[in-house]
């Protein structure tokens, strides 16, 4: 099988060849600068393909395999086997189409995965890993990935994006993004131990409010220095109301000291941060995401088996639009909104979002996120984008992945991205020229711009 | 006209030709086993038509025609040639092609219904009512009908279920469904003449909890023991806690002695009272439904006067997800979670819900919902459930009607799902076997399988 | 460019022909009336264009345009160029081919509007202004509108609508609209001034909940003398309860005496006060619209600096569809229910007012509103109208707009009515005479109906 199946016009694929070698920018994901550096050649398709892929293990799941096969100490053959297995009853599921392109991509396997083909696709896989000695640069550079954003802690040293700096080597960008959802968390055990760490990253004694904004400040000046571009928060909790530096140091005292009265002070503590972050994103000219109307590892079992991350989260209950609002005005009022990019997991309420968004200058729509990152969510967002907001202006798809076989996920968004626009010539509402240089601005040229570098 | 329309592609009548024939397992809906048993020969089509069908009288309202044609006194043929009025101008709704897709399965007529045409149907739907003699068993059997699941209290002694299965002449499996919801309105008027019903159907006393759980507990053997093989709930409310024993104990002896304060206990008692039955249902290995985000007899004047299922019922704001998650997550832990199919009435959510489904193992959803029952619900449902889930293990379409007619939703629905296979399948999306083995599944065998008799 | 891309199949062709030339009823806008009397000739396009029309003002804004050049001093051809660059970015916007087809309706211009083209489109447009001397008469007579109902306070005297009337050169009917948000914002600045304000109109002193229905019933009363047939609300709150006569005249006495107190008393006020209304508008025999789920000026910066309807205003959180039904069914038993037409600014909950309206007899959906209006939201708008209701009974479009070039979007809506119903009988879902009737219905006739006089 041939995955053109998202192109569904003549004209999809005159655009499509048009950015189909257009750089990727991947301004958003989860892989680990250690293992990029380190570069350690895949032992065999299995491990490359389920080792930390939660969107796998969920599908198995469904499909009712034994957690042994999944995240247990079966072989990694009787895991890929048992993939195969589950991919057949999911044909519209996302999964179905990126295994098959994943496949076809990095190991010109073309074959329908099934039972029933499995077991030579995973040898004819693990063939091509030995042969080419697959690994994680060789995938990244296979995939003319251009700049690759991590997603970090401020506490973090940074440590492997120096060293991949330092190597002359590897022709990539891989830059830290700043994610301080550690620092935020106040109700999460072993938040007074994250200030502790926090603070020695800084060099500095976290004892209030005052003092934690300066590390964090310390913090992202470093990560600055360091090329980041992209600031991001993803916790399952937004705030209702936006506290005063009095009340947000209250609730933050309370927490440090082991007063249990803290959680009250959450909320204002939250909505404070949230601002004085944005105003600190928008000081440094760096981009703000918020992802938000998540919830994490709601099945206790299953945590407490396999722990976080794995395949336990789900989208939340839409987050009212009045505290967004609250939220954006208080940043807006204030000068301290940045350009800021909303992610919500619920996009029931996509619509919503993009009319408030618009009511806010530099606020926009982030890309299709997680459960919603498959083709008709892709094409609600790039639709609302366009109906509420400007489509030119959005920065584009990003993978949001652990796995080095993501990139797929840009070929995906591209061919989807190149049949709307494709369509809308076709009925005439645009001219080729401006459906062309609309698509090159959104599958590459304003993720380039917003990742570069910039003066002052 | 030949209601072939939801056939949208070639591959699809390919498809629908290997699906149409397969026997229909309805493993929900409202029929009467009593009608059944019976099996009166029906006297005209205005009868068969309209008494019972809300859907129908619903419309009618929304045209304007009085009451009086719709539920009143009129004769049947002023209340046919009503509804044929109405129908003109409802293209689009489920009603228009549901009742041409009835004319031509029942009476062999392909007239466009309508004003004009009205009085001539008429008069042909009868003579085929007369000439054949048209009954409820003639229509089920007519409609390739392997199983029937009735919905039934507890409390009910299933008479009408044990004749026809004692009865040799009807090679139909008609199987009664759990449906405690009577035992859950704590805050129903008449909950305690209920509960007295429900004990003495299962030969005990209920003064508390614990003997309420008993009489239950000895329903459902009993219900399994006559073929039950599914379970439900449908009433307007979801807990939004899970109370403990005690807690669900106090609220329930103040209902039953009257004392009104229980009011403050009925989440707990419920939530308490949903994890119990689930339990019992992972127990008897049945499937249990949750039918949610409905409202009931919003119109008071209406409820007044025509009283229940008379059109004024309508879909609920959401259930929020946390209440869900709570829930499933709360069965899980207990290991009580049974397979478990989630019905939502408004549909705004479904992706969050297959996002929550997907957390939790033999959690999915359950077919588009009364009034999602249309084409662009079904397909929505249809998508939701492949982009977040499995659509291969989808249990399929159910009537959920009190129509002897509405067997034709089946054929309804297999149009539809054959259109989406086979559009995947013409654009490269999956091959056609698979297409055809999902479609087969989802059509037949996986209801089939789970209405299933299984061993203990 | 032609924009016929919204034909989207043969059929749609042959529908639009049959309705593109029947008159226009526009039943819901914001004109001017003064304007309309007054019928200055326009000085250039940039001020037609752009003066007062927020939609382009916030489209500019996202496209990064100085507000210098949106609602600042910059001459009118600076802004006009600048919204042409924005314009580039939002193919797929409802603006993309608004604007394109006002160019074409109204300025016989079929050019793409572009940065390249923005001055020789400024310019022939211009020449086309001078030539014609287009003024708000020429653009409303050249559109074929029949009817027009503007939008006004219970306060107002009306005098420019008299004026029209008396004026027998204007053939159109210029109509005033009953909407009392003045009266029901308890808690807006200015409360106390407007009811004064309010009384002085109806000559009569408001000081409690009995003149102020007095005042309401006369100024009704005059409205209806001088034309009215439909009334409006519009404001960010929506009853959560409704109070009874005593509750609401506490709420109001305070409001009115400044006892700050009156804020707990709102709701109750609004709640009572809908009722009240309601029924005033069935004693009529006027329709009652009612406009919900709205956010105004949430951005308070853009607020403080241009003011209300500057491209502020969002979409709001659904209103839960339980206050509705409590509203709807206190109008029902009271028989208070007057023919009522819903819009929701959040249309993510359509499905659900769909399903309420249909419980109650006489209420409807109404037109796809504000952020809403693009070919996709009307889509779903005739869809779920469709699907829960009676397509045939639609009410049909309205602008809703404050500029004179908007009966463009009465074109739009035709088209994608026409592609609709095209669909569907290409399909074979019903047949061409009831999809052409049902178009002539929804593109005129019924809105015809609803805005003629009618006896007593």
């Amino acid at each position: 099988m041939k995955y053109t199946h998202l192109l569904t016009n003549e004209t999809a694929r005159t655009l499509y060849d048009e950015i189909r070698d257009l750089p990727v920018v991947d301004y958003h994901c989860h892989l680990s600068p250690k293992e990029i550096f380190e570069d350690r050649p895949f032992d065999n398709v299995g491990e490359v393909w389920l080792s930390g892929d939660h969107y796998k293990w969920r599908l198995m799941r469904i499909a009712g395999i034994p957690e042994e096969k999944i995240t247990g100490n079966a072989p990694w053959k009787d895991k890929f086997l048992s993939y195969a297995k589950a991919l057949e009853d999911a044909p519209g599921n996302p999964l179905y189409a990126w295994s098959h392109m994943e496949l076809q991509k990095y190991f010109g396997i073309k074959t329908e995965l099934s039972s029933a083909t499995a077991e030579t696709v995973y040898e004819e896989a693990n063939r091509m890993i030995r042969e080419k000695q697959l690994s994680p640069r060789k995938l990244i550079l296979q995939s003319n990935v251009e700049t690759v954003c991590t997603t970090d802690d401020p506490a973090d040293d940074l440590r492997w994006h120096g060293k991949l700096a330092e190597d002359g080597s590897f022709p990539v960008r891989v830059l830290p993004s700043f994610r301080p959802d550690n620092a935020l968390m106040l109700v999460k055990d072993g938040f007074r131990e994250y200030v502790d760490a926090l603070g020695k990253a800084a060099g500095i004694q976290i004892t209030d409010l005052h003092s934690l904004k300066e590390a964090l400040r310390r913090r992202l000046d470093f990560f600055v220095s360091a090329g980041c571009r992209i600031a991001d928060v993803g916790i399952p909790y937004f705030p209702d109301r936006i506290g005063t530096e009095e009340e947000a140091d209250r609730a933050l005292r309370k927490a440090l000291g082991k007063d249990p009265s803290f959680r009250e002070g959450f909320m204002a503590y939250l909505g404070h941060m949230f601002v004085f972050l944005a105003g600190e994103y928008k000081r440094c000219g760096i981009l703000s995401q918020i992802h938000f109307a998540v919830e994490r590892n709601v099945n206790s079992a299953l945590f407490a088996s396999v722990g976080p991350d794995a395949g336990g989260d789900t989208a939340g209950d839409p987050v009212p639009g009045r505290d967004l609002i609250r939220l954006l005005d208080a940043e807006a009022v204030s000068e301290s909104l940045p350009e800021t990019i909303l992610y919500s997991l619920n996009d029931a309420i996509l619509p919503e979002l993009g009319s408030i968004a618009g009511a806010f200058r530099g606020v926009s729509l982030g890309a299709a996120w997680w459960f919603n990152d498959h083709e008709s969510g892709i094409r609600k967002q790039l639709q609302v984008m366009a109906e509420t907001g400007a489509l030119g202006r959005f920065y584009g798809m990003l993978t949001d992945s652990r796995s080095f076989l993501s990139y797929a996920r840009h070929d995906y968004f591209r061919m989807i991205l190149s049949s709307v626009l494709g369509e809308w010539f076709e009925r005439g509402a645009l001219s080729y020229e401006n459906a062309e240089r609309i698509a090159k601005k959104v599958a590459y040229l304003n993720a380039r711009e917003a990742m570069s570098e910039r003066n002052g």
